[in-house]
């Protein structure tokens, strides 16, 4: 069950990493020997450029380029643009990487281009990021990293890494860290893995997290649980997805019944967001699919006495997905459960369970969905 | 190097738990048995009872206390506070936990008694907690958790946990998680510690601990770090405290030249806060030092270009810890420290380092600064 050796990827995606850096440095030269004004484009980020590709499952970006060209009024931009780029290059080089807010310290030694605010070096990186997507590239492997580290993992999985010092591998297994988890670095590109397990529990909470870690439920279910802590983190979301695609495992996800578990934490795990279109490729996780709690299993599981009212937010936010998501529209079966939500007027959160004991959600909860999951939402 | 038998402690801790509970129990029993009413005291948790211990280095409850009777207008908040104390002993023989959520759930099932809202549950939890505390005994210990996990861990420290189903112990080595770190669980005091490492790293932001965990700093410079992303939840700074005492290992803090960085992040991972006096005996560090970044350190490390100017907030901060910090007030180094601050009126991250490349803060600033850790401020 291993992966394709986790070195040779590396070393593959290093290797094309460098060579767009290259393409893009190559033309702007043989530009300047032409005599021609240098220039680059660019995808389109905003929401115009925004295509849901039914069969994919995902947001995804258009071919629309905006071009930029090197004027006087652009000559700062597109000199900071070729810095960053050659920071990229650098950091593959020499195996490091730099996150978005040592990105624009950095520029302080770049003289007249130096950077005045983070938001000129993050629109910067954004279009860099847009334009590597498009070659199949994340923003991890041009070596720059997000600030937040991804969730807690525990179960049965090993996580193959490796020395960066010594270049040797190293195993990590994520059923032999007792009471505390794994904690997911910012990026996960050359990660390997190996287990048995039969799914992935992808959790919201860190309360639920902990309940079943301590009482191994990975043990006795097969499976490997990984914290969200709320809308998954870039590194969470992208180690979810690495681990379903290589290993080929189901993925679901167990959050709380409200409209913001369903049409944010769920639909951001599965389908990605609209206006971060150019890195849902890499970001999506299309097999997640909802275990609960469901509306449904409100009622299923007697929980009304532990439900809360739907607030004016909760609301809208329930309308909005039903009139204008394209994920929500595409599944018949989302509608129907949140029109469902609505009319019982009450939102439950999965500690809800708790009103029948605490390990109820491991005794009885989790048992009864999972003997099931063809019933599960998609 | 070994801790004493983290199981007997353990055990004894549970002892010592239970011992606390039937106490309280049969105290009320034998008033009853009288024919008297039966009460619990409690000690006030307010500010007017809060003293700052100079020696100890920590504000601490005082011995005033409120005595909850048993009357028709107490009945139900009387009965609840039992039955939570029943919960916290049931959980105890069964060793299992409820984070704050789960407690408030669980009583939907106590008929008459059952919380509303959340917040009257959180009252009297933080009660049963003081109670508690005058004894040495923390909330985690009557098996309630927080719902936030602790901070990342890596570095040269082995964890020593246990198999909550067999009782095995479980070995967790921190110097082999590759790029990954540990995650610290929502209680720690079950845990044991092995190590050789000469300190411990607590640094602020997760983009510098990442940095210094793929560099693998900690081996190179023989210490144990730890991520406290911004003010260090309870788990962190219960885990820092305990590593500390058990293995005689001095705490030095890394985070951001500024107001909040020193009079939030430092000082409450120091000494506790005001407001929650009565935990402070079991969470503050009070052998923690200030590595930086120092006000010093942005003329000694010329960071003047990447500082940013000290807003209102940060300006009022510094002012108010001046004037109304016991602990500042208490260090002539800490006062002149933030009045260089404000007479330069600029702020620091410990990213502008990055502005003399990306592992100067490896290469030279961590290097000069540990070299002579007395100059630390207190």
């Amino acid at each position: 069950m291993d992966k394709a050796d986790p070195d040779a990827l590396r070393s593959e995606l290093n290797k094309k990493t460098i060579a767009l850096i290259d393409r893009v440095a190559r033309d702007i030269r043989t530009s300047i020997e032409k005599g021609q004004l240098p220039a680059i484009a660019f995808p389109i980020r905003g929401l115009s450029n925004v295509i849901y590709d039914r069969a994919k499952g995902y947001f995804e970006l258009g071919s629309s380029k905006k071009v930029r060209t090197l004027t006087v009024n652009t000559a700062r931009s597109f000199a900071q643009t070729l810095r960053m780029m050659a920071t990229s290059r650098a950091m593959v080089d020499n195996d490091d990487f730099a996150t978005k807010r040592e990105v624009y310290y950095i520029s302080k030694n770049w003289g007249d281009c130096r950077f005045d605010e983070q938001a000129e070096s993050d629109a910067i990186m954004d279009d860099i990021e847009a334009l590597a997507s498009i070659h199949g590239l994340s923003r991890e492997q041009l070596r720059f990293y997000p600030e937040s580290h991804g969730g807690s993992v525990a179960g049965r999985l090993s996580v193959i890494d490796r020395n960066p010092a010594s270049g040797e591998a190293i195993e990590i297994d994520c059923a032999g860290l007792g009471s505390g988890a794994y904690m997911i670095p910012r990026s996960v590109e050359h990660l390997g893995f190996r287990t048995d397990a039969q799914f992935v529990l992808a959790i919201e909470t860190g309360g639920m997290f902990q309940r079943l870690n301590n009482h191994r439920f990975w043990d006795s279910s097969n499976c490997i649980i990984v914290e969200m802590g709320g809308v998954p983190t870039r590194a969470t979301r992208r180690f979810i997805r690495l681990l379903s695609d290589d290993q080929d495992l189901p993925v679901y996800c167990f959050v709380d019944c409200d409209p913001y578990g369903i049409a944010n934490i769920y639909r951001t795990l599965k389908v990605g967001s609209g206006n971060a279109a150019h890195i849902n490729r890499f970001f999506c996780v299309p097999r997640a699919r909802f275990l609960g709690v469901t509306p449904q299993d409100i009622v299923d599981f007697r929980l009304e006495d532990a439900t809360h009212p739907l607030d004016k937010a909760d609301i809208k936010r329930a309308e909005d997905a039903l009139h204008s998501d394209p994920f929500i529209i595409a599944h018949p079966e989302w509608g129907a459960a949140l029109r469902q939500l609505l009319k019982m007027g009450v939102r439950a959160e999965q500690q809800a369970l708790a009103k029948w004991g605490l390990n109820y959600v491991i005794d009885d909860y989790l048992p009864k969905k999972l003997a099931n999951p063809r019933s599960f939402l998609p």
